[in-house]
């Protein structure tokens, strides 16, 4: 009872609390939140009316997927699993949560977006944060030292979603990696060809890939004058340079970080380049870049992935870019990122052969994203062995977000299911004939269906058809019962044959092998 | 500092607690835990060490997929999924976790075991406990009132782990469901003919798929003088005697739940029964029984099922089991549950028209339940709007235990990847010979690995082929490409046949399009 007090005095506070959202007009999502909890604390209370009142949505940041997104997905996967299985990877599957401690210090900053379960007496749990850190977690427990492998599953974030533009709470990764000690640069490209294997398949419109070296990024700001310690910061600011224009960032860097200003000069006039191997042999050359040791092993690499990125067939789309600088903490060596660029832009390797700076192009954001990582399963390993790793994760979600709205900009239907044959009859009392009936199709591994009802309109069960796409339509009659045929009757065209029974399925097939 | 302090002194106390464990002999698992918390508290003292000390595990109750389990895995879903489709099934995806108060009031006794999230401010979540509550709101939310969908997800239980027994924490549910106002068993009897066609699909060995209905043991309770009352927990003591035998069920019936002797014998007549069509009919007769409108209901229903299920050719392996009695609160109408039987059991269906009892058959436990539940997606409409539903979850992870254990005994190698040829040298220096060729083989859609080593040996090569089942290997020398030639090893007979350049990706589909 006392209990039941305490509660009806948190509803209290929490009612103050909505309405005083409301009467700020604070944001639906806010408001939404605080107006869930009162509704479970009064759902604690109970009471007899039986009927609690539902707010009927699913948690922010998060979405159902329908029947046609799931069509749209399961067609996205086919290509991109295709093309992962083509190069041989194997799959694993790692829990949904792991030990807080195994995401611990991984993620930097990102880290308070961590979902954590709630301790209800027993080990501390998070939801995974991305595959990476799993794979990885995975390698070090059961001492794997080389592996192809891909992984698709979902993460989760407690991010600000944007849904509209693809970015949820709860969210599928689609990650592709390659562990093991081998000769530079050969795994790094064969990432490359995946990409580009991936995006061309999805027919996404014409696409760029970005390269650059974390061991490039390193040198370039000790030669321009970057303090040691501000290496991490610094770099975050360029990453910025796909959202904002060159002034801010420097601004950025000056103003907010304390960089010096002819530092983050010379660091603009590097980030401004793009080209391909030339460029990397070019540096190699630059009195500054020389300098540094680290620049110049990056360089060498770059080189040697351009190599083999020719014989890969691949380099009309890549583009070495400076300005490149992937926000995780744990890349070591090359890293790369995926866009869509809009229509128009000029052939990246024909830039990149004249050294002439890109024409400006559109970025309509990263589809994919991925680079070496030497370092983290040595993190996971108790005597700090490592596994060298070298990987790329597509960013399935936005690629669904686009095949969806260029669906349904098209007139293409998307079916939902796969059914070849509907069993119908234009006549009453044969629900048994027609159970019968399906039953021979279903055996002999036909895709059919038979509406639920004794005494279905031949209409309605027509029109089903319509709507989900079926094909064909196997109609029985008195007559057709009696003569020992079913007429099958093709959707589309209305055209109507009688089919002897033992013919029927043979029919079928012939009339659906293309579907 | 004062909070560094803080957490040393829990650290202090933690520690305790882990040595009181240790000196107790407590559970490994129970340790296991505590240790973690332990860890994770020094890890937020940080220390300047850099290397954590890390438990390497998985969450309790959960695990990795290998590379080989996956394969296995990806066999029983092809199965089924390809049965779903079948049978016209649509599918769609819900999130990982619901707002709390979805779940609550849906699982009874059972709602201590769900997984909340920890408040971090926000909506309070839970993760899914099934599929079929995130159903009921999916519908509920999209005002669906008729479907026909499959799912087939993770979901999470704070239970005791029995791992060895396909008992996890987080694990694989695979639901077919048929929402919609259908006359009565059509879509019942389709349900029981997919578990038929699964089970005998997936080549488990003999079943046997056990019907009651809810309101046949409503009737029956009330007409054996079970109070109103008592019906909830004297249905989840029948509900044991797949694992106890009668005299067991009674005396808890009895002793713990203070039944009357009286009622407790007359269930156990009941309760006894098995049986088909003529079962039902016999207890439509029956003086007690039939004096129960609800009972009569269920028996014509059951009389009505077996119809369908004749039509369906799938009697051989269904009975109506009067002790069946599924646990879970919300279904309303017909139950069933399949069992895999040990050999030797008699066909159900002689048992069935002897009206004999079903001579002792060992169950190995149960692999796929269901039933109808009427009232759920009303428990969220706003107003109480009911959609009747009909569905079947398919216990997959006990099959995946099976099947694991089945290959396991077998001399079959599951082959984890999908490689047709490795492209391979004999020589040294033909590395980018070797890409080039590969590059060919990925772009005409060919599954082809290349070793990641500039000089590979050519015996480490072949045996990459043993040991990953890849069937042919394409070798490159000075001479090969001299003469514009490959020459193509079939791994298993180590024959070896020079091709044309032109002509070998028809030879390798050709020799590959059996696998």
């Amino acid at each position: 009872m006392e209990h039941k007090a305490q509660i009806q005095e948190a509803i209290k506070i929490q009612g103050e609390v909505v309405r005083k959202l409301k009467s700020e007009k604070a944001s639906k999502d806010q408001i939404d939140e605080e107006v869930a909890k009162l509704l479970e604390l009064k759902a604690q209370i109970g009471g007899d009316d039986g009927k609690h009142q539902f707010v009927l949505k699913t948690a922010k940041g998060t979405r159902d997927y329908n029947p046609k997104q799931m069509a749209i997905r399961e067609r996205v996967f086919s290509t991109i699993i295709g093309c992962f299985k083509r190069h041989g990877a194997e799959t694993i599957d790692t829990p949904v949560f792991e030990l807080k401690e195994m995401l611990t210090g991984k993620y930097g900053e990102d880290s308070k977006l961590i979902y954590d379960l709630k301790d209800q007496g027993g080990e501390l749990l998070s939801l995974r944060y991305d595959l990476t850190v799993p794979f990885a977690r995975y390698l070090a427990m059961n001492k794997i030292t080389n592996i192809k492998r891909y992984h698709i599953a979902k993460v989760y974030r407690r991010d600000n979603p944007a849904m509209t533009r693809g970015r949820y709470r709860e969210f599928y990764q689609c990650d592709f990696d390659i562990a093991g000690q081998y000769d530079a640069m050969i795994p790094d490209a064969e990432c490359l060809k995946i990409v580009y294997e991936i995006l061309s398949g999805l027919d996404l419109g014409d696409f760029r890939i970005k390269v650059n070296d974390r061991r490039i990024l390193d040198g370039m700001f000790a030669v321009c004058g970057v303090p040691d310690d501000k290496f991490r910061t610094i770099c975050s600011t360029v990453d910025k340079l796909d959202k904002m224009p060159w002034e801010d960032v420097r601004k950025e860097m000056v103003n907010e970080k304390g960089l010096s200003e002819e530092a983050a000069d010379q660091i603009g006039e590097y980030v401004s380049l793009q080209g391909g191997m030339d460029l990397a042999e070019r540096l190699l050359q630059d009195q500054k870049m020389s300098r540094s040791k680290q620049a110049c092993a990056g360089l060498s690499d770059i080189k040697l992935l351009f190599t083999y990125l020719q014989l890969f067939q691949v380099t009309d789309k890549v583009v070495f870019d400076l300005s490149l600088a992937r926000g995780l903490d744990y890349y070591t060596g090359i890293i790369y990122e995926a866009v869509l660029t809009q229509a128009g832009v000029a052939p990246v390797s024909t830039e990149a052969q004249n050294g002439a700076p890109a024409e400006e192009s559109v970025s309509v954001g990263s589809v994919a994203g991925g680079g070496r990582y030497d370092g983290l399963v040595g993190m996971f390993d108790p005597k700090g062995r490592k596994v060298p790793c070298v990987g790329v994760s597509i960013g399935i979600e936005r690629i669904f977000s686009i095949m969806e709205q260029k669906t349904e900009a098209s007139a293409e239907k998307v079916r939902t299911t796969e059914v070849q044959v509907m069993v119908a009859s234009a006549q009453k009392n044969l629900l048994e004939e027609r159970l019968q009936l399906v039953t021979e199709l279903w055996n002999a591994g036909i895709k059919a269906e038979v509406m639920y009802k004794k005494n279905p309109k031949l209409l309605s069960q027509l029109q089903h058809c319509e709507e989900s796409g079926i094909p064909l339509v196997a109609i029985l009659g008195e007559q057709e019962l009696k003569d020992g045929v079913v007429k099958l009757r093709v959707v589309a065209s209305r055209e109507e044959v009688d089919v002897s029974r033992a013919a029927l399925i043979e029919e079928i097939r012939r009339r659906t092998s293309e579907a």
